[in-house]
Parts: structure tokens; C-alpha cells; sequence
């Protein structure tokens, strides 16, 4: 197969292990895992499904802080090598856009994306039910929250990295307003961050595997590149003891997010370790983010484990791209016209 | 009470009846419903929760029509009186921005407001799962696809009768991918139709009565007034048989309308009569349309009866307005914030 590069900025001080011998498919977890465990900070029960990105030679975190009275709300955090986290035991405090205190109810699921040079939160929030909230911020200190970009219900919104034919592209994942069995990817433009619309869709649960028959909802921010935009995402199957959550693959086209062009038939990670395995919630691996690196194709995927945990697991560009092209299959609706 | 009037057009050949005397609440119905009975044209089985506008001295209808393979499309009318319908056998040709043929997989409970010369159908649209469509038409015979403005699920769209600080308004009840057993009103903004934004919530289900207890949802395009906005509405409540869908009235306020003003209480129409308590689904009456007359203060309210039929319902603006302030009451959220 040809190279295949990530396009975007080099990032040496990322996390990285080399793949052992003997691993079976195209991810590889951290030797260490998990890489924040229970009580890491006076107030806070768990951490996991949070944000990190690289920032002024560090690495900032936004987590999902379960606090101990059950609720979730997000905390910032530091790091030097984003393994070793050092977790602020305040929430951060938003403002409104007139710069007056502006708390979420609950906040839950983060992702941080950039995009021209602002950081943009996204997370899960109180809107009279499940919503995509919105924060920016420049500098990791003031925090502004942006209109909610969706009606609830909503979860799982991810934006894209850089604008896309001059306008900003999330993926959302719509839902109820309970936990919600069922769940398609959609994709949604806004030339400003305040409104929204040319709503697509993207990618469907089902396939022909079982692991995602559920529901499926966006991962870190995609990828991009030179094969199109990469994005794990979260596939859900049911048991008879509840909802299992892996990892899966999946590559959209460059220009047309909305299209998918290869997906991987197979989930990339599923809980096996004691850590994804058992926990507040069993059997969940929840990718949020990712850091990567364009001179050496390497990516470290951060997933929440079991509810409980993070965990960090590691690829290569070249070989995500090429398992998922090699195992790719098309599901009903992935290729439909995304409008109706 | 002050003089309460309707901010609009006058419209001499409305449907009218005056109030009979002994009628018990602010609402009366026309002494020869339904207007619309079953079988109503060709390959049609049911019309029922659909639009009418004044057009050129007549009178168009936007159509719920049951087609007899039991699927919703829309289909067109025409009418002289506002009361006697000529319905069209074949659907709506619907086609997108570029000319070409683009019908929904289903269309129904159809609301058609003029703003600004151009008339907008909004419906119930397949988008892979139940949400907003919309289109506009400045003649009723082409019949342009607009964006869907939000993603799924949602039903209920309505749109206001003119811009509100130079944006179209839209009201939409965000629900499930079935039945919905919820649902609260919120409203959006757009500055071109197409982005849409600054949700914000407007009214909640519940209140002290029952009869809203389980969901309400907009109704006919808000009627503008020196009191505020005037909404008729669905509330819906739920018995050992199944949901009842009754008519309330609100009054929103006309600069912010996500802030009510007055809510009455009480419905203002409830399934009474045979052909709102029989039909293909029982205790239905759902308003989607009304004709109004500003230099009178008549209102002439179309609404669905039992998912079969279409009732046409009276009062005035004034009548209706004073109802609705006597018996206002306050539902937890509605005084708000609009956004969390």
C-alpha cells in the first residue's frame, strides 16, 4: 500500500510505545493502563471519556470528572508527558459571552478541539435534556460558553479540526432523551459557530458485524489524512446484562466529510482488561481524543474505561488506514445522499 | 379588558359563524363539521392536521393526506369559501434548489406561513427518523426543498408569520424516533433558513392540569396581537387506553417570543364530539392553521379531528386573549432562562 501521511503539525513529545509481538489487531494498549485511576483528586470518584491537547509545550486536559456526589462536571488538568495528569480539584468556571458566571448544569463526554487557533470545548450538557454544549477558550484560564449548536436531544458532538469549504463541521449523534437505544452519526456546517445547518447524514449502527448494532456515536476529533479524514468512534452492542461499548475505524471523505469512505467491518478495541472490563459501568472502551503526530504517522487514542478510567492506546497511520481499508464494508445508508 | 387586535392583514372572506349562545369556553365549532370527511378524493382515505392560506381571493390547502396504502403525503386543495375543498389526487411535486425532483418518503401534519411574500411549507419529514422539513412556494405550483433545518428527531414546526430582529423564528418540539411519551416547545432563529441557531427553550409540558401532562406541541402559525404572539397548541395527556390530544392557547411575548406571557390553564378545545372521539386514532383534535381577520378579530382555527377528519373552530382575538390572561398560569421552566 501507498504511504500514508497524517497532515497536520508534528508533536515529538507525545506519548509512544512500539507495538509488542504477538498483538493480534491494529491497536496497542499503554503498558501502564490506565493511565488515571479512581479518586485522583479530593472531590473527584472517577475520570474518564475526557479531552487532551497539546499546548504550550505541555499538554492540557478537560476531563469528565464524576464528582462524589455522582454528578459529572468538567475539570481542567496538566501534564508534561500526558500520562502523569495533575487534576484541578475546581470545576471550570465558564462565563457567558458578557463574561458572568455560566455553569452547566452537568457537563459529561468532552472533546477540545482546535481550530484556528482557538480551542473549542464540546460537551454533553443540560439543555431541559441531553444537548451539545459549546465553550471556546485561548489561553486554558477563561472559559466563554457559545450557543448549544443542536436541539436536544443530542450527544457525542465532535468537531472537525479546521473548517471544511469555509465553514466550521460537527458530528453529532442524535438521540433521546434517555439512554437511547439507537444512533446514527450526522454531520452539521455553521459559518459562524452560532448557526447551523446543511444537516448530513453519515454513518449508520448495524453492519454486518454485531458490535455496533445498537448504536454508534462520534470519537476524538478526525484526522486528517492523505486518505481522508480518520475517526474512531464508539460502536455499541447489547447483552443480556446491559450495552458493551468498543472502538471502531473509520476514514470520510476529505471534502465531503459526510461520506464515508471506508469502514472498518471490525471494532479496533473492545474491553478485554481488567480496567475496560469492570467498573462503574462494565465493559466500556469510549474514545475521546486523540494526540498525533505528522512526522512519524503515530497516534495515541485517550478512552475512558468502564466509567471509571482512562486508558491510552497507540497506532500508526499507516497501519489504522490500512486495517481499515483492508476490512472495510459498506453499511445501508452510509452511502445515501445524507439529506432526505 | 383594553381592546385586544390582531397586528395583520384583513381577510373578508373568512369562514364565519358567531358564538352560540350556552357555548361554555372562549372556542366554538362550526355547526357543519367536519368540513373534510373521510374519502375526500381519489387514493385518499383520511385528511386530517393540515394547512390552509388565504391565496389570491381564494383559498389554498397544504394537506395530511392518508394515502389508502396508509402512508402521509401532501397533497394540494383549493377552495372558494375556505370550507369547501377541491383536493388534488395527485401529491405535491416537490423538487430541490436545483429543479430536480426530491419528494419525502412521507410528509405529514403540514403548517404554511408567509413571510415576507414567500410561502413556507414545514412538515413532518422522513430524515432518517422523524424531523423537520421544509420548503417554500411563491405560487403553489413549484414547490422548492429547503435545508432540513435541524437534525432528527423533531416534529411539530412552526414558523412565525414575519422576521423577529431581521431572523425567521421557528418552533419545533424535539422528541424520539417514536411515539414520543415527551415533549416541551422550543424555539430557534435563522437569519437565511438555512443555519439555524440560539435555541431556546419557550414552553414545558405539565402545568397544574392534566391535560398536558404527558407533551405538548406547536400548532398554527402564531397569530401576532397587541398582546403578545397568540399560539394555539397541542397538549397531549395519556389514559389506560392511550394518549388525548386537546388545544390550549398561549400568548408569547412579541419582541422575545421564547418568553410567555399568559398560558391558560385549561384547554380551550377538548374531543367532544363524534368525529374528534371516533376515528382512525380516538380523542384527537390537533390544530395546524388558522385564518384570521384583523379588522374583525375573527379567527377561524383548522385542526385535525381523530387523525381523520378536518374541524374548523371559532373565536376572537379578543375573547381568546382574555381567556387565555384569566386563566394563565405559570409552568415550572417556562420563565426560564431559554438556554442552559
Amino acid at each position: 500500500m501507498t504511504e500514508v501521511r497524517i497532515i497536520g503539525d508534528k508533536l515529538t513529545n507525545m506519548p509512544w510505545q512500539e507495538k509488542p509481538s504477538g498483538t493480534a489487531g491494529p491497536v496497542w494498549r499503554h503498558s501502564n493502563n490506565p493511565v488515571i485511576q479512581r479518586n485522583p483528586a479530593k472531590g473527584i470518584a472517577r475520570i474518564f471519556n475526557s479531552a487532551v491537547v497539546p499546548f504550550e509545550g505541555r499538554f492540557a486536559g478537560v476531563f469528565r470528572a464524576e464528582t462524589i456526589n455522582g454528578r459529572p462536571h468538567l475539570h481542567l488538568g496538566w501534564s508534561d508527558d500526558a500520562l502523569n495528569w495533575s487534576i484541578e480539584e475546581e470545576r471550570i468556571a465558564f462565563v457567558d459571552e458578557a463574561g458572568k458566571p455560566f455553569q452547566p448544569n452537568y457537563a459529561y463526554d468532552p472533546r477540545v478541539i482546535k481550530v484556528d487557533g482557538t480551542y473549542y470545548i464540546i460537551w454533553c450538557t443540560d439543555f431541559y435534556g441531553a444537548a451539545i454544549g459549546a465553550a471556546k477558550t485561548q489561553d486554558f484560564k477563561t472559559f466563554v460558553r457559545l450557543e448549544n449548536p443542536f436541539l436536544p436531544f443530542n450527544r457525542n458532538g465532535v468537531l472537525f479540526p479546521r473548517k471544511i469549504n469555509g465553514n466550521y463541521v460537527m458530528l453529532s449523534r442524535p438521540s433521546d432523551s434517555g439512554h437511547t437505544p439507537f444512533g446514527d452519526v450526522f454531520l452539521s456546517e455553521s459559518p459562524d459557530f452560532v448557526y447551523w445547518g446543511k444537516h448530513r447524514h453519515v454513518m449508520s449502527k448495524g453492519g454486518q458485524g454485531w458490535w455496533q448494532s445498537v448504536k454508534i456515536g462520534g470519537g476524538p476529533a478526525p484526522i486528517e489524512t492523505t486518505e481522508g479524514w480518520l475517526m474512531f468512534y464508539h460502536g455499541v452492542t447489547g447483552t443480556c446484562n446491559g450495552l458493551v461499548y468498543s472502538m471502531g475505524a473509520v476514514i470520510l471523505d476529505r471534502d465531503e466529510p459526510s461520506k464515508v469512505k471506508y469502514r472498518s467491518a471490525n471494532y479496533v478495541l473492545t474491553p478485554e482488561e481488567w480496567y475496560e472490563e469492570l467498573g462503574f459501568v462494565n465493559n466500556v472502551v469510549f474514545p475521546c481524543a486523540t494526540l498525533h503526530d505528522a512526522e512519524t504517522g503515530r497516534i495515541a487514542i485517550y478512552y475512558g474505561a468502564a466509567d471509571t478510567y482512562v486508558g491510552v492506546a497507540y497506532t500508526t497511520v499507516q497501519e489504522i488506514v490500512e486495517y481499515v481499508k483492508e476490512t472495510s464494508e459498506e453499511v445501508a445508508d452510509d452511502a445515501g445522499i445524507g439529506m432526505m
